[in-house]
């Protein structure tokens, strides 16, 4: 059984083992307070090109989404995302359970514009509501989809304009910036966010993912609240040295360059075989409508979630695919699904 | 200028004044250890016809909301509401501020349905996700409507099936069994739910709630919440003495009688003018859609909420009648409304 | 049973109900924003000698003890008490269950200095550790003594110098102030704290407490935190209107005065038997320490608190005086506990 | 510079590296559902000789205790623990960031024992005051003392016949269990606490506790908290690996043992050279009280913890061994110890 299921299905990328082991016996610092940790802050602040950001390595995006929302606000503010970002749906409540609301917008693609937030904060009237505060966004979305970067200076200076926290999910921002598509930089989203996080997680480490808050007002005693909420890792060493394995050089791009290229492979393939795409998605996700008899026949070889039903006779399903997915098993999938629609 | 904007914008019902008058010097127990408050309940208990349930006499609403919801919840279990539900609007968040998700089903009426359950619990699959556990009603409604005794019947049956608990948020429970639709009592309430307050805020008292819990294994320890959520109201005997007036003969009842019946006028000669209504209300707060021009009149001399823009010349306004309201100021109303539509 | 168990043990002074009587049928805005409330805020201004803080009122001290504070901290920031603060005792947990840490300090006589507070400073060094941010203390305290000029100008020049918020309960600030050791006015404690409340529940009124926030910073969206806490009172002029009797003239100082008087009474004569106090008490809290034997003669006719087993023989107990205390029941207290001193 | 400051200040056993190596490309299910962590968790259940209790892994100390304890608790019950408990002083309030409030009891030696407890019960009697419901306890302690079996099963009888939850922390339990005083086995623990954790960050692990719940009450839907409060790790069979290893044989053992040993040469050392001890440690944490001057000259080489200043001249400071630590750096120290002695 392959699958298909997610971009965290492997280990981490070898040189990142490797790395990890060459250091194992060195003794050092804890709590993320060791060379490797400052190196690698500083191997970041290079590729974003500022000095004046902080750099903070929590070990998961959950774990990251809701220390990083529970430090910035206060009690009655409150988030305003897509219905479908991470934070409402795949999150148990995490952020919720800081005591905030979560605000939601439907969107057609999983992006949130200057339209949805004036929405959100013309609905606030009064202290009987919470006051809308901080935005959340995921790029690469939880659908696949990702922003431009006209669409992100928008919401950049409508956030600014009405006081509001520009926050990135980036779980999935190697994805996002590896797209053919993209034409946004570090450098770009360091300017135009408050704070945002480089995913280690879904593409190539271990674990890791690299919180970079870019605001004055947002930095001051942040990693008390990391400890707080349990992420302020005991050999948090572990961390930086994964992230100078992927930011020494352009390891993180080319990782997320590749599992792009593996979706495109599965993307095109699905499309020249006459099946169209519930949303379009230019990263490592796609989500391709399918006859549900060709899902079961794919189903007995590969693992992969359905993700909405469109009729009785069809299926959006979920692919995704990773630094580690290999070309060849790529291809074999192509070809059986060429097979399957050929003989259904 | 005259007030239709609430069911709250005046003091209590002479009677209830008078009994706070007369006890005053009275020495009492604090914190709602006193006979009144013990009268009270037990003057509940027999309006109910059951001596099994527990009665809390807690200072508002909100405050009654969120205090039951945190003690009956574990951390990860959410509540389902509809849309238009108080806690998910006009709570400015305080379930979230407890640790709670609110899911939210949009609805026609304002009122939650088997379906409408039934689809949350299908979305919420595993632990990424909350555990929807709460359901979370209003009768009468954030919109004026009422739950018939065979909605009740059915809420129940579905919620007990699924180990869902029940819950009522009563803030005008005496409009809703008062209404001439009205085929629940008391008795059907505590038998159908697992928890509901009767609200006195918005029918006659100067405050208070009396919250009866009727599942046994959400009983234990309730006072240690109501007075870690600021609840434990120091001169409790003052909402004691405030529900005994209300209980000790029909007073309650009367007074949400009398709401209603002036509602019921305001209803009749709206309808009689050819104007429709956003939504039906058997309740005392009722939901017109009038020309523009005709409420920029009323405004002139009457306070009311504009509630819902219909187009560009007609907007759905809230009326609220109360206990207070005299029908002599209805029939003025009613006059001017006449008046405004035969000149404009 | 006459009770010396609190000073809530009543309902309000005459002149208040009579108030709420006069004004019952008014039509007002809800939730503070009427003009009772209005007026009310401005003769607390008038008696502090200051335009510029703000005045919220709620209904009980708890309420507003952890709505300030939670509205003022970030997560991770903690607060310092005496052992003996009602907050660390007496409001189960509900400063805790807004996210922070309530840090103790051992005192002689309830009272925090800059020693105490700069032993939890020191204690407290890193991230590991919550940061100490406010310094709760109350006047009077909880076992009767009151604070002088000159400690609190101590008090508050440590804390501006260490960036530390003082906040200050007053629930008994009226007994405080009537003190006849007290050199503080409310314009003095407005320039050295930077928030305290002006408790009317225990001087007199029916419920409420007047918030008064001093410090800018503090002052943003305070409503917001009222609402989502569960303060905000639909009726809210009820409290607006007992803050104006209270403050018109000076009702709210006679009626403390009193209660310290009755108090001063029973010190006197306990004392003139040989019985030791636990603590000095310049306010209307006691705490005489008497003979077992005769603790269970009073008893008998009495209610009241032990409050600490000094030996096998020896209990301190609590009397409170009130407003309401008749001298004639004061002086027939005394009477008693002077023939059980020469007939045990 | 070599450091004594913890036992993480390496990396993993390297059988343990070996296995992440080895494993690191084979596709597995995230969040712990995968096969390496249900062999984890039956190669734990076989050591404790029990099928019916549940084991999950989560990544770190902190963020184990706070999951657990929220998980366990309602929102009005608080925690017992030694004033010295890692929860009460090293972990940024986390715990009271979930809304509980931490008891904490004045101990010689870390320890808990019914006396205290009941001292806690005792003291809090009514509503008024949180309820104690939870008994934290440390295995070793944070200064180095240990449970014997007496002592456990006092603890364990006192805790049910009051209705309370008996919690261990074993971030420590290895150098515990293997510690020579010791006469407690996993088994025993199962059977006399209702959860603990098998601590494997400070034994050997990159990181990675297992929680184990024995009483049944506590267990249902533990892992939707997990998941909530950011621990369900995406990779999770990192930590089933590495639990494997460690609990394949008896590797966990013979770690702790190890480093109990290397404690066991310093103290003996030490006490030769007639230093007295701040506390009996028979784990791998040791506490000697040295001279100032000494200490000076130690930490040219050598980085420790002061731990308490004792008097003008002397201070005890931490020494913590490590399954790293190698002999020769041991007695390397000791060399230059004795060579301090002599010339100082």
């Amino acid at each position: 059984m392959y699958s298909f299921l997610c971009d965290y299905s492997e280990g981490a990328h070898p040189q990142i083992l490797d790395a990890l082991f060459r250091t194992n016996l060195e003794q050092a610092d804890g709590y993320g307070l060791d060379r490797h940790c400052r190196n690698a802050a500083s191997l970041i602040k290079n590729k974003i090109g500022r000095e004046d950001v902080d750099v903070h390595f929590l070990v998961g995006g959950t774990q990251t989404n809701f220390t990083a929302i529970s430090a910035f606000l206060r009690a009655h503010e409150a988030v305003i995302t897509a219905q479908t970002g991470h934070i409402n749906v795949h999150e148990t409540g995490a952020v919720e359970a800081t005591g905030h609301k979560v605000l939601t917008e439907a969107t057609a693609d999983g992006k949130l514009s200057p339209k949805e937030i004036q929405s959100a904060l013309d609905y606030h009237e009064d202290e009987h509501m919470v006051k809308p505060k901080l935005v959340y966004i995921s790029n690469s979305t939880e659908i696949g989809s990702i922003y431009l970067k006209s669409e992100l200076i928008q919401l950049s200076e409508f956030c600014r304009k009405n006081n509001l926290i520009l926050y990135m999910d980036g779980a999935r921002l190697g994805s996002a910036l590896a797209s053919n598509e993209n034409d946004l930089t570090l450098s770009d989203i360091a300017e135009l966010v408050d704070a945002f996080y480089i995913g280690g997680t879904k593409n190539g480490a271990l674990m890791g993912e690299a919180l970079v808050i870019c605001k004055e007002e947002l930095k001051e005693d942040f990693r008390y609240h990391i400890k707080q909420k349990g992420g302020l890792l005991a050999k948090g060493w572990l961390l930086g040295i994964q992230f100078e394995e992927l930011f020494r050089d352009n390891l993180y791009f080319e990782l997320a360059h590749h599992a792009n290229q593996m979706a495109a492979i599965l993307s095109k393939s699905i499309r020249d075989l006459g099946n169209p795409f519930l949303v379009h998605s230019p990263s490592n996700q796609i989500f391709p409508i399918l006859a549900n008899g060709i899902i079961r026949k794919l189903e007995e070889e590969y693992s992969f979630y359905p993700w909405k039903k469109i009729d009785e006779d069809h299926t959006a399903i979920r692919l995704v695919t990773s630094w580690a997915s290999e070309e060849s098993d790529i291809r074999q999938f192509v070809d059986k699904l060429n097979h399957y629609h050929h003989i259904l």
